[in-house]
């Protein structure tokens, strides 16, 4: 199922999108697409509904958030060999853990917002895995059992705030807008190998990131049972698991960092697209 | 006032503490303590009610979190010139910001619980500042208009996670139960200056950590306005702003850790106590 929230900020409406790419309502069946629907029963009821049956959606609607009430959203860094190495990083021992805000959480295709003074704002597609029924201690043979489903997230990126500000990584992780996701959540039995989906970044219609999940240092599962010794994954958390080569401050001979204007175009095969134009804070 | 919220976890009931001491209930006229609640003008309808003529609630139920659904839990980090230099950091130019997971948030004085296989969790007292409206680019004079109140956090961490994990700092900060919150969330117009209360937690009786506010290296009003730049700060986010000298990394002529058993009793002028019992994951 892909399923989707969809409506203005702060007032989307649970759905999906059928086998023929309508929008269909699922109100009449759950409230929201939020941890109350995200483990193995509640999303079997959906699945079992007759999609042909569901009130259909005129127009295009803004796709929002792909989960409602995201608890924590965390994001593992320099989880692409390549990526570390075009940051000059080495190669990390366990996953690098980060948060981004949660106030950053954004649809697909919400424009990005640089705050006020910024000039070094960065683009990053990344896998987005939706966490559904909670994982403490699990091992990683069992971690995929916790996954609802998955999405695109791309972790925008501050990198003057990131690391110039004193502070960790999450200055420049945390802002506003910074964190479109979606626009489906794609439910884990459609996606037979999360490690095995090609990946694509475009800026103003140039190519900028490719890339494979089947290069992560981590895999999703190693992720998920590392993160779960750590603490309770919950229903309705997002983890935003790392980004391939290509990000700007990598290029050469000098990096390239986005303006106003820019439009960035994200894609991640079985997940469907993201598209993005970057505004900035007077 | 005090507000609180109390009985079993996930059940909380807002409440407020009246000036005699006696905990009284105020279902009738809220759901719940959480960001519906904290600005200035719903606070001033509580603030008008009659505590006598509110119900006392028997018994002592626990007391929960201060705020219910809180949007993101930010840490501030090495804010106390002396806490800087017991662990050997430089002075930060500007706040350090990390998260900790909302996840680990718990009541006052509820079991603490140590990983499993970890053997270097450690005590921190902090001022907690809870967000009443919402602050985007807000300048330091603006700043504590848009706190709603105050309270502690015993921001626990395991250093070993949180340093040897290849990680950021959250991964150390992020476990359940490692932020004990309240007991009390106190409103603003009862603390007069927040860079004027003393601090204090003890470890089985012993005076670990003393301090007072005073000595942060950034004020209550400059961290808020420094985080409004990066990003919007929500009403029921918590910001927890740093610990005095004391921490059981810090200790001599060897760091000293919590096992099994431990009690920690914490103290800041105005907002109360906290006392948690420290157990361990099997």
């Amino acid at each position: 199922m892909k399923l989707v929230r969809y409506g203005d900020t702060g007032a989307e409406r649970p759905g999906l999108i059928d086998p023929e790419g309508v929008l269909r309502d699922l109100s009449d069946h759950v409230t929201d697409i939020n941890a109350s629907v995200l483990g193995d029963a509640a999303l079997a009821r959906l699945r079992a509904l007759d999609p042909s049956a569901l009130p259909a959606v005129n127009g295009s609607p803004r796709l929002g958030p792909v989960v409602g009430d995201i608890g924590k959203f965390l994001c593992i860094g320099l989880n692409y060999s390549d990526h570390a190495a075009e940051t000059g990083a080495a190669i990390p021992e366990h996953p690098i853990l980060f948060f981004k805000a949660n106030s950053a959480i954004v649809g697909a295709n919400d424009d990005v917002v640089m705050p006020r003074g910024s000039t070094h704002t960065d683009w990053e597609v990344e896998l987005g895995v939706v966490i559904g029924t909670a994982a403490k201690y699990v091992s990683e043979d069992e971690a995929l059992n916790h996954v609802a489903g998955y999405c695109i997230v791309n972790d925008v990126s501050e990198r003057h705030f990131q690391t110039q500000l004193t502070g960790q990584w999450t200055k420049g992780k945390s802002c506003d807008t910074f964190g479109p996701t979606g626009p489906y959540l794609v439910t884990r039995d459609e996606i037979a190998d999360p490690q095995a989906l090609d990946m694509s970044l475009d800026v103003n219609g140039k190519r900028m990131q490719t890339g494979n999940t089947a290069t992560m240092i981590f895999t999703v599962a190693q992720i998920i049972s590392h993160l779960s010794q750590l603490m309770t994954l919950h229903p309705g958390d997002v983890i935003t698991t790392g980004t391939p080569p290509g990000v700007g401050m990598g290029m050469k001979p000098e990096p390239v960092y986005l303006k106003p204007g820019d439009v960035m175009e994200l894609e991640i095969s079985g997940l469907g697209k993201q598209r993005q134009t970057v505004r900035q804070d007077a």
